[in-house]
């Protein structure tokens, strides 16, 4: 779990030394040169930061915070994306238009007040930084009518300043990586369980400005219900919300910033609700002949009340490529866990739902203790190398790219099939060869979340402009199908022209104006859920 | 659950019909002269509503509009405020200062529209309203600086439009009463299950405004999990969300509008979240000799991930009052539902946690088709009865009212403790004798929901300022120790002076400026969670 001793890489996902490297690239390239024979998968290797040639910072920070700010060339670069494919294969070219005059580290919550109240002064642009691990552009300083643009890296105020062991709640600073907070919990005995798929590098700030999606398939499926309350500091003051199990007192204060990603305050800090670690676990994991009924088994658990921890639905292509096994309909993951009681019972009635839709179990463990299954466990190791496996592709010429929504039940086939279509069209005519899966990574009692996943073969040269085709028209179907262009990728500013045509109009105008109360000199994340507002002349 | 044929009280709660007569209010009279020798327990009967006379309506409306208004001083009697108990004394008393001009009674969400533009033209305030069950003085036109000020009686807007029987939701007209919702949701075997004390007499306008609770004791406390899409008309213009059964685009465009009690906008409509009617259910009733022991208990069954649906702590006073048993500690009324597996192993579990904290079941039913069990039964009788009883008893010049909070289970001990001793002193004080009682009304992983309730002995002619007083005393301590100033009852005029601490200074700029955005000229129920701001000069 802990990240002490590697090297972030600076171009694409995680450390350097976990990257996808010997035998397993072997394998992966072998298993792509089969599937596309002659298609080009020379490696490129990426560029030496410091070689790059970065334009010299145009801003100097005040002598008063220089101490917390970097502009070296490597830093500046690290920062300057997030880690979607589309950064990292600009990253792989070298294309670093947009980075950050400097990365700033504020030591103390009153630093953070001290940088935005310089930048709002300079008319210096703020992006504020987690783990970087944006993939909507949320952390790109893409902006253009600002002095300057600094990255404001929240990397030291990591600290588990309090634990509330009778409440089972912490007060945790925003800037803490998930397995550094983990750690600090675990003399508590207590954890928060929320695993993104970045886990390892993203932060707790980071979670809960992009309103993240965690280990949890149904009920606390969004960071957003295990906040108790939050502390966060605007360029016109700071606040901090009571900690409350639940209130009624006007409309929630804590939902306003949570989802705002940095654009109307920087959250430094919040309380958290914890959970013991789970002693009862049971698991399975049940195979499908026909796709819809797979689908209609698991519209059913998620209505059941039973609340599993995991229920992944696989489709036949995300199953094969993940796991290895062969199924024509899907496989359905399913997990329950408890701190408190045997959830056997719980399984043993899921997978009866599975049985009544023609499901047929695969494997199981059940018990106390039990672990995951020997699908699932291959799917969750598969799940972890994913990202590494991307960037892998990346330097092939490979096009790999994942997106996601949500959408109720009554629409979600002809979503899927629209989706689906508009995805394997647009990959025949910008790429000719590729295939596109599916997983359902939440399920709601009204939908599940279905996340979608691209490999098609590229052109070295042109994937990032192959892959903006087949994502806008992926997203025109979603947008037709009445999903939201986000379950948990946030909007930043790649979902912006579908995030538009979402949201409701008097919302808009009120995001609007609070931006324009909260932030007067509009220098928190431009560009991100608003338009980009040019500083007032000074 | 029918409210056809009855008679809505004007003064009081409910319907004519249902009012505590006869025996039970010679029963009731009795116990309290028995508790309060030497009181003077005159019955005072209300004023006839026509004789009252009432200002005549300072506004007309256009035209167009007419057809809607009605300005019958029993009409306007009757919609001048909610329920509360200083609402009732000072109806009992005749003592009707604001008075809406006119009830509109909108056909159609474009009427709503047309009553906006009115109101904002002319400067009349718009005081929205579903059921007139306000406890905070919510739909009270306490205003100053308009016109005039008009009441929008939703009650027309009461059809479910649509039902999508696939994902478990359907399309409401919010003016919808409880009971009429449930009738019309009948045929499709699913049910909203949203039953406040006062499901009878609101509607779902009026819970989604201010973020009313329900039936359930854990998990979906509040209506806002029940939300999937909003519709609402603004001064500025109407917008719908899209219907996500989850998502993670930007903040909540719905969250704002829940708990905004009518000042940003008319909710019109909503898609709902429904479920089958539960099949299982299993109930018990615990008795606990010791208080802190059965507060302990509490918070290790909404600690367990058990989930029950029923979780409701009395003190001995509240079991002693409300189901005739004397206990020393407490009575811990517990219930499990669902509609799709049996749940005695639920209550087994919390049955269990129950004796690990010294508790011993009183009663218990179990199994399918179970149902509440005797303690439970005579609780629910006697909380349907409650406004009713209070009503008898305000009009023989008792002081009776409730008041509610939320807090963590670290700072419920202290709470608690001062929250009655500010409440004793208060009564000691301003009426002599009473008593104070405390119930959990929903319980949290991270604390409960508890409701208190006052019974003390009043002075005819004083009894709003009596309980204006023990009201400040025991909000100060509620405040002082952490708490919310309401967790179900929203804020209303009469929680500003709390809620105004208790909200974060950066959301209140939020929520200023978006009052501004929405409702320009500030028409929307003025005073009610901001300081009423009289419109722009013509």
């Amino acid at each position: 779990m802990t990240t002490k001793s590697k090297t972030r890489s600076w171009w694409g996902w995680g450390n350097v030394e976990d990257a996808v490297a010997g035998p397993e690239r072997a394998a992966l390239v072998g298993r792509v040169a089969a599937l596309l024979p002659g298609q080009d998968l020379t490696d490129h290797e990426p560029p030496d930061p410091a070689a790059l040639d970065l334009p010299p910072a145009r801003v100097r920070p005040p002598t008063s915070l220089a101490g917390l700010c970097s502009d070296d060339p490597a830093d500046r670069a690290a920062h300057a994306r997030g880690k979607a494919f589309r950064d990292v294969v600009r990253n792989l070219h070298g294309d670093l238009r947009h980075v950050p005059d400097l990365v700033v580290r504020p030591a103390s919550e009153q630093d953070v007040v001290d940088v935005l109240d310089w930048c709002g002064r300079a008319g210096v642009a703020v992006v504020p930084y987690g783990g970087g691990s944006s993939v909507v552009g949320g952390v790109e300083p893409r902006v253009t009518g600002f002095a300057g643009a600094v990255t404001l890296d929240l990397g030291r105020l990591d600290r588990v300043v309090e634990v509330d062991a009778t409440s089972r709640a912490a007060r945790v600073r925003a800037g803490v990586l998930g397995p550094h907070l983990e750690e600090q919990l675990r003399p508590s005995g207590l954890t928060l369980r929320h695993f993104p798929q970045s886990f390892e590098f993203s932060t707790l700030g980071g979670w809960l400005a992009t309103r993240a999606s965690g280990h949890y398939a149904t009920l606390t499926t969004h960071i957003d219900d295990l906040v108790e309350s939050l502390r966060v500091v605007s360029p016109a003051g700071t606040g901090e919300s009571r900690r409350l199990p639940g209130s009624g007192a006007g409309p929630s204060p804590d939902r306003l910033f949570l989802g705002s990603e940095g654009t109307l305050g920087v959250i430094t800090e919040a309380w958290m609700r914890l959970r013991p670690r789970p002693r009862h676990r049971a698991g399975a994991s049940v195979r499908f002949a026909d796709y819809p009924a797979a689908v209609a088994a698991t519209g059913a658990i998620a209505q059941s009340g039973l609340h599993p921890a995991n229920c992944r639905l696989l489709d036949a292509a995300e199953a094969f490529l993940n796991t290895g096994v062969g199924v024509t309909g899907g496989v359905l993951v399913l997990a329950f866990e408890s701190a408190d009681h045997p959830v056997d019972a719980a399984l043993a009635r899921a997978v009866e739902l599975c049985r009544d839709h023609g499901g047929e179990v695969a494997d199981e463990t059940a018990g106390r203790d039990g672990r995951a299954s020997g699908i699932a466990d291959e799917w969750r190791s598969s799940f972890l190398r994913m990202p590494y496996q991307r960037d892998a592709l990346a330097r092939i010429g490979m096009v790999v790219e994942t997106f996601e929504t949500a959408c109720t039940w009554d629409r979600f086939e002809a979503l899927h099939a629209a989706v689906t279509e508009a995805a394997q069209d647009a990959i025949r005519r910008v790429c000719g060869a590729g295939v596109i899966t599916c997983r359902f990574t939440h399920v709601y009692p009204d939908g599940p979340a279905p996340y979608f996943g691209v490999y098609a073969a590229g052109r070295w040269g042109s994937t990032v402009a192959q892959w903006d085709e087949i994502k806008a028209a992926v997203s025109e179907a979603i947008a037709a199908h009445g999903g939201t262009i986000t379950h948990h990728h946030a909007v930043g500013r790649d979902h912006r022209p579908w995030y538009d045509r979402q949201r409701p109009d008097p919302f808009a105008a009120a995001l609007t104006a609070v931006k324009a109360t909260l932030d007067p000199a509009g220098i928190l994340n431009p560009g991100v859920l608003l338009p980009e507002r040019p500083p007032p002349a000074p």
